[in-house]
């Protein structure tokens, strides 16, 4: 098995970047041809996405499918004529999935219908009503508070009618059908970290993914709209997720280069929980960790009692704890090619963890003669990761209880140091390797 | 099931403390007359409370039920002829289980039968010597450092013959066979914090118990003599209370106004030991959690090996550490009205934080859809025991596995609180409890 | 079970210093006749000792014994003829394992077989090469930094040729097959504190062992030469040893005075990891508890994984950790025969430990009627380890799960102060022992 990080003139952060450029105008929600549109460009990287469309109405679990929604233009014209908000320059002007409107009105009751953050009030915020059919205007706190009496025009051209909920669906048959869940939802419109970083990310790490020819597990990737698609997803395949998914982690909000976050699983010791905090305790300067309890996005679904998927996230600024988050300050300024690149090598280094974790075994009793095989003390130098010291604590855990995770712990090493020491000593015909027996 | 403290113009505390005025001047030992009147006392509270009487010699284990002991009077004459230590002041004066006596004797003589407390030379100790015939006299330091030579007329009138040890005990029937065990001690003289307050809450708590038509749990209330009285009773009935008893506690020390004290079981680990601690940090300012090594009311049997009972206790002052303890300044000045007050309410909510603890469980998979239950975010305001947020957490740890203490404990919340959200989702049909298998 | 420490005018610190200097000219090495001679005196004072020779060639594991090395003589002699480096003098002036040679080389030659270490420039340091065959020498750096251009004379009266491996082992049978693995090594040269002290050590400890008549557990020491003595003991005898090695010890670094130190068994919980702790807690100032990480000794192939057996050690200054180790500066003035004296007793204690620990389980239920037994509280003062306290938390521990160590420990007691009112309850017929199911 080699993996390799393709290195080009263009970067990793750049192609997710300029992916992410070409999507942001689309104003995407739960439903509708922005959903859509947005998957046919995750098409033009992944032609094996397959996109699913479920109607309207369609009942699971406590919910259903709700209309689709689409969106040509809004605005608002003020008194004295001019259009001072304008869907055309930030689709996060219309509340996400308001019914059609065309009517004047006294300022006092479009009041009523105006979304604005004061603590904020330079910012349009992201304000969403899936499941109350209602319409309304998002808009910086500072331009509502210079609006004067008067009547006002306002037009929503958009549609909500029965129709169907669109997602994407990716499937890289590994070795064992044994398989790492990635989720990522593509229902947020014009913000960049939360959440454009996710889908473009898992884009182009799906396509990293789908050119290793030797992958160990099979590979699940999901692009749903947050929540319902998740819960939809569940309701369908809940039985052979519960049978297959071994790990899963979701991307969300990877584009930034604050803080790294880490959202354990709900169980919070599976084997995924050790792995992303044993990588981020290697390969990041210093990390939160959040409780369950501060969890807010689709673990809220897959790690449920009784669906409980072993389940669990880094981002870099975790959602709702970012002053730019769900506003127009979360834009493309805000995310970079650098932050992207790392969230990006980080979660590559989570797959190739996974797909190399397993359990080695000696095959002596006892300390095997290095010196004959000219392992000590010749081959590394004292405190290398290849040091004879090294070598023999790595021979010194191998019982087949531990796993390279649990003896990269052990010895304070990554587990990729201790995969070269394992490799080194099975060429020497000293180690097997045992598979977990997930 | 509708639990209510009755509110009436005279307070709990009050009740409590008028019935330890009451049974204060008695003489009380491990058998006799006084443990007798104690329990008709509390008769009148309790109709149903079965007075058992055990004859002397009835063997038990290492043990034997000792000759009955009563005591009429008892006093010192000084040489000047002054009655100078009187029973009929305070019956800490006399060495309870005194045998009878009346001589004159030497003050060399009588100092080996005085007893005091150098360390605090204005109280009055108190001493037993129920297994050891013997006969002494207990006295202020203070009195004793005055005493001059000469000839001492004493006298004790009291009587060590064949007869029973009493002991009261009260069941009250509940839905199941399982059982809550109470156990406080009727044996101490006039002594208030340790020990009137005990069997005066424990009678005024059965008496609510009583009250309540929905018991979950069946309740068995022992006012016994401590030690030789659990050890009796354990002796008789091991097999069912092992059987049946699903948590327990003793009351003690429950009248002064000072510390919270929490006595662990020998395991430390069983549910009224997580209840006990949850309740007191939840409910009170701060507490000492003893070790089980400072036990000294009757966990000591009931918790010992081969009997192994999960009794904890929650007191205030603890035994053995307060200046007062067991002498004549821990009388009813110690203990106050408020200080019953708080230990009974303390209890009330141990009884129905047992009665309600079981497994909630979710009927759904994946979170329900709150918006359309009016439940996300109108229900409550963000940060309220009833916010959207806390309705989420309660659903995503309903798994079956967690109580309502565990899941109160993850919250940080009160299983009060826990409780009113985990009805609010059953009203929702979105729950359903499943009782413990004890 | 009477055990006692003899108390003789020679104490036992100076009976094994005065065998360590019996041994100290010896040059010995993992095989030949050093080892021999070292064996045959520990045989004087262990006459059942039995010597095993196991023959050059022999194949075990991933080992083979190698060719038998003797020496009679070796030395450099200068431009100006002056004997230099004299193995008569000292002999880890010889690479140990060093083929013959005798010939004349230019210092720039020779400087390619010289030892030394610049650090500690007025020591020799000690130097092996048993598996590659090479000769040099080792010296002084400050000499060596002396050394003139011209032809020098090198002679080394070796022979390494077809001989065999030579080890001894004493077995004292218990009362049960259940044994003690206690384990030495005697292939060090001129070297005092590691290693004669180990060996040393071991013969008097084994000679009190087998005076003793009544051991529940029956004694297995080992006599081995470090490393591939251990690993080809291990390969004889792996299923019995696995079977019978209830806990086990190596004896090494135990001469000096310094600080005490520990290294658990690759498991760190088993039964000997926990009497070893208890015994530093209560009978050191202070220990360092090493990792396993720092492992150098005979544990590295007892608790390698698939013979897992329970090793840990007790030693003063551990190998590798103190400056004289492995040079001529750790000679017989850096042990000491009160350090040698306090390793004994400690070891001694460790046995005593280990014979006496077992589960005891008391006879009644409840608390017995100490009155009536004098043993409260009568028996001991309040504070003493026989305190009426003391006793009475035996008993209430002595559940028939916690063994003498665990219950010492719950106490904070001693283990041998808890088997001391072990010893009185049994006596009252309060409590009985059960062995540990092994």
């Amino acid at each position: 098995m080699t993996r390799q990080v393709k290195s080009s003139k263009k970067n990793n952060g750049q192609i997710i970047y300029q992916l992410m450029e070409k999507m942001w105008p689309i104003c995407r929600s739960i439903t509708g041809n922005g959903v859509r549109q947005t998957l046919n460009i995750i098409q033009q990287t992944l032609p094996k996405l397959t996109l699913h469309e479920v109607p309207s109405g369609t009942r699971f679990f406590d919910w259903e499918i709700p209309k689709e929604w689409n969106i040509r233009d809004a605005y608002i014209i003020n008194p004295k004529g001019k259009k001072i908000v304008d869907f055309s320059i930030s689709n996060l002007h219309v509340v996400n999935y308001s019914t059609p409107v065309d009517m004047q009105l006294e300022l006092s009751d479009l009041q009523k219908h105006l979304h604005s953050v004061p603590e904020v009030p330079e910012s349009i915020p992201y304000v969403t009503s899936y499941y109350k059919e209602d319409w309304g205007f998002c808009l910086s706190h500072k331009l509502r508070e210079k609006l004067e009496p008067g009547l006002y025009h306002v037009k929503i051209d958009s549609e909500l009618k029965s129709g169907s909920l669109t997602y994407g669906e990716l499937y890289l048959p590994g070795k064992t059908k044994k398989e790492i869940l990635i989720s990522t939802y593509i229902c947020h419109p014009s913000l960049a970290n939360n959440e454009l970083s996710g889908p473009c990310l898992a884009t182009h790490l799906s396509n990293w993914l789908s050119k290793q020819t030797s992958n160990k597990y099979s590979y699940r990737i999901l692009f749903i709209p947050e929540t319902i698609g998740a819960i939809y997803y569940i309701s369908k395949h809940l039985k052979s997720l519960k049978e297959n998914t071994v790990a899963g982690f979701i991307l969300t909000c990877l584009g930034d280069e604050r803080t790294w976050s880490f959202m354990p699983s709900r169980n919070g010791k599976t084997w995924i929980d050790q792995i992303a905090r044993h990588l981020l305790k290697h390969y990041t300067p210093q990390y939160t960790e959040y409780s369950y309890l501060d969890r807010g996005s689709d673990e809220r679904q897959y790690c449920s009692p009784g669906v409980d998927l072993p389940i669990a996230s880094i981002m870099r600024s975790k959602y709702a704890t970012y002053p730019e988050y769900h506003t127009s300050m979360d834009n493309m300024n805000l995310v970079t090619v650098n932050g992207l690149e790392q969230s990006y090598l980080m979660h590559v280094k989570m797959i190739e963890a996974l797909e190399i974790d397993c359990l080695p075994i000696c095959k002596n009793y006892c300390e095997p003669l290095m010196s004959k095989r000219g392992l000590r003390p010749t081959t590394g130098k004292v405190g290398s990761s290849h040091s004879s010291k090294n070598i023999m604590n790595v021979l010194a855990y191998s019982d087949g209880n531990l796993s390279l995770i649990d003896i990269a712990n052990i010895l304070d090493l990554s587990i990729f140091q201790i995969k070269e020491i394992i490799d080194l000593l099975i060429a020497e015909n000293l180690l097997y390797l045992k598979e977990f027996d997930h």
